[in-house]
């Protein structure tokens, strides 16, 4: 039987998934952050290895051949050499070709297995893209921390920092968000102790900040919609749903009508963001639908197929769906 | 004859003057990046060397004795141990005591010889302070680049390269910016080429954008100067305005009625946010008089007597000011 490995290599997380080529998926399993671009080359590699060893026991008690492996992971481009990935993969039983294929495209084909359509992710970073024919035809944002991801996590935990900062010595509004963040990163309160004309909570906030890799802040993005009650927190989610709305709209072509996917976790489900983005479609932009999808794994496996020169179909698709779907529940 | 050393550490260079106990300066000597917090102590310590050792030099041809050192520089605490800037300054001569105090007061004092008055500065940084008795009573923003500075050098540098990232891939408005930073950057403004969904052109702005230390996108400050009658561009600079505007608010308060000395490049006369923040300023508050300053030489003089127990006093003052203009003419 031809087993083929799809992996959704994510910043945080990977997963892995044996499939075969009806859309039977067969084993499943998770690791660390897979990403050699933010985690470095060694320890993606043993979240590629551990997620696929655990994805190979689920299928089978003896080794595994498999015939093909798929990875979707961020930064992935046609420059990108595969070799290092082989090696690695080789001692999990891989003995076909191995390509690199987009995350965005992933996170697509996790929601719908239309060729034509829009998807829009916002996790510590934000992204959008229009697929045409099943490839990326255009994205927008993705450009990290420093020269975009409006509206992203970090985006959001960023906002909150400087709102306090700011409120801390008094160039803009008194905010709930303060107390919040002096709370979550254990420097307290107390803010009538001074030094060199400012309140030591801030000289210690600056302290920890500058302690963290500036994607960390995205850390504090979930101070923003628990304080939703404060102007400063609303206002700071306003505009970060306006802005990924913004990104959607920027990769829309009228004649593109295919479904929109949203994923990541600022767009979850019961988020005002989601809640922003979906009213900020008009009618004929609602008509392909709107789907919210978790990760990128089952996009991965679709895309393990199409790669292998299988058509996708509605049937083929929702058994990929249903049967990861019995994988990941054990 | 008592000689006293004062040097004005910054980030980009060093100024050094020696002066006795009258005002008048003796020497002056400049050099390279001097806060060890942005250069590194090795180098900041050579340039501290250099610029003391030009001032002595043009004081007079045979070695120097120097009763007292003071180093203004951006971060300088109480906490700051100043016994590695007296082992490098021993070798400059220096046989007294040796302290930090902050450039922030120097560029105060850089504009008034008056203990009362406010401070506002933005070079690559963005930071106000209010004094009372001589003494900082409270500083607005200097947060640095993750979380203040706003309205400065970085500040627009940042914004200016947030907003052609945007424009290229149709999230922002189309601006001349775009043309001016691919230009600088050598990248060249074709648009046509595209890879991965994007122009090319903009998959390269991002590779070399984050091959820069964060702070060194203030270079990029200049271009939203350069096109000041582009709509994106005069946004940028009406915020940063009105942003260093509130940071001096921010620190006002009524019982202090001195002078605002204005200091750093974003500042320089003839700039437009200068004129925004001078415009900021109701009538009491323009009552104790604008200044602006280039650097804080003249202040690091002024602190170095006051902290010798000398009185500066208007014609202590316009002492130092033109015997130390009269050496840096030279």
């Amino acid at each position: 039987m031809q087993r083929m490995l799809a992996i959704d290599a994510g910043g945080t997380s990977t997963r892995a998934v044996i499939l075969d080529a009806s859309g039977t998926c067969t084993g499943y399993g998770r690791a660390g952050a897979g990403n050699p671009l933010s985690a470095g080359f060694e320890a993606a590699a043993a979240s590629l290895a551990a997620a696929t060893a655990a994805a190979a026991r689920q299928t089978s008690p003896r080794p595994l051949e498999l015939s093909s492996a798929l990875i979707a992971m961020a930064g992935a481009s046609t420059q990108t050499s595969t070799e290092p990935f082989r090696e690695v993969l080789a001692g999990q039983g891989l003995r076909g070709d191995l390509v690199l294929d987009s995350d965005l495209l992933a996170v697509f084909f996790s929601g719908t297995y239309q060729l034509e359509g829009y998807a829009l992710v916002a996790g510590t970073g934000a992204v959008a893209a229009r697929t045409v024919g099943g490839e990326l035809d255009a994205v927008g944002d993705g450009m990290g921390w420093l020269l975009g991801d409006t509206g992203s996590g970090y985006w959001i935990g960023h906002q909150v920092v400087r709102a306090v900062a700011a409120a801390l010595d008094g160039r803009g509004p008194a905010t709930g968000l303060t107390a919040l963040l002096l709370d979550s990163t254990g420097i307290g309160a107390d803010l009538t102790l001074r030094q060199n004309g400012r309140p030591e909570a801030l000289q210690r906030l600056i302290h920890d900040l500058y302690a963290l890799r500036p994607v960390e802040l995205s850390r504090f993005a979930p101070l923003a919609f628990a304080a939703d009650e404060d102007a400063v927190a609303r206002g700071i989610l306003a505009e970060a749903g306006a802005s990924l709305a913004a990104t959607l709209a920027a990769v829309r072509d009228p004649s593109v009508t295919g479904p929109v996917v949203l994923g990541g976790s600022v767009l979850r489900p019961g988020s005002p963001l989601a809640d922003i983005v979906e009213s900020s479609l008009t009618g004929p932009e609602r008509e392909g639908g709107l789907v919210r999808v978790g990760d990128g794994v089952v996009g991965s496996a679709v895309l393990a197929l199409r790669r292998a020169g299988i058509t996708v179909d509605a049937e083929i698709f929702h058994r990929i769906e249903d049967s990861l779907g019995a994988l990941r529940e054990i």
